[in-house]
């Protein structure tokens, strides 16, 4: 079973119970990173705890969100080997994994609805790397 | 007179040139720092050069631009003290400054039109960050 790994701030902290029971139910495994409550917490750490779960592969893929998505996707993108493709819509899901293989999608609970949020992590899982010598050399350039 | 940085792939050149023109016809310096051609290049060494000109002051903030802002956010975001943003409208590209003093926007070329990334581009130029500490506790802790 794959895991996916989770994990938000207090601002996201409802959408991500949303996205995690989604996963859930659609045959993945959630290992849910929090927070798990509205009091307020720092993105960064949430970012950093998902960032160790992917680049230590107890997670294959992660799930991140915050307010905008703004923050916990910078601060996310701070650790090597992670690529955390902040998205609105399934086009950019699609495009994060074909063209930037990217392995954390982030999430803006004020941005973006809970249809809209469940169809982005969908494309996301669901589209592969599209590939080839450009897209992987401009990777490799990010370490 | 304040300078903003502007760099592009190929895939957001032109965007980049209508970007710039607007930037120069609203009273900012513009600081280009390419690409300037249809000719396939890579993202990262785009993102490093914008990084390099914020961080070096030699321009007080950045705007980016690829095929759909993802791959060269990632990168910017690679590089401690930039904080770029990857927008898709007024609201977030307002939010990134008040909430995460973002120093750099990302947009998409092939995602948003023209119009929607200038105004984007004025929102992120005229959007003073909300200050706080815990806004000021959570980017110290990005680096």
């Amino acid at each position: 079973m794959t895991t996916i790994a989770i994990a938000s701030d207090h601002a996201g902290y409802e959408m991500k119970a949303q996205i995690a029971s989604w996963l859930a139910g659609n045959g993945y495994e959630v290992l849910d990173l929090g927070c798990n409550g509205p009091d307020s917490v720092d993105y960064p750490d949430f970012a950093a705890a998902l960032a160790a779960a992917v680049n230590g592969k107890r997670a294959e893929r992660g799930v991140l969100i915050c307010g905008s998505g703004i923050g916990i996707s910078i601060a996310a993108n701070r650790h090597p080997g992670i690529r955390a493709a902040l998205v609105h819509d399934v086009t950019t899901a699609r495009l994060a994994r074909q063209h930037n293989d990217a392995n954390v999608v982030a999430l803006g609970a004020r941005i973006i609805g809970a249809e809209i949020a469940k169809d982005c992590v969908d494309a996301f899982l669901t589209t592969d790397f599209e590939g080839g010598e450009r897209h992987s050399r401009r990777i490799a350039k990010m370490g």
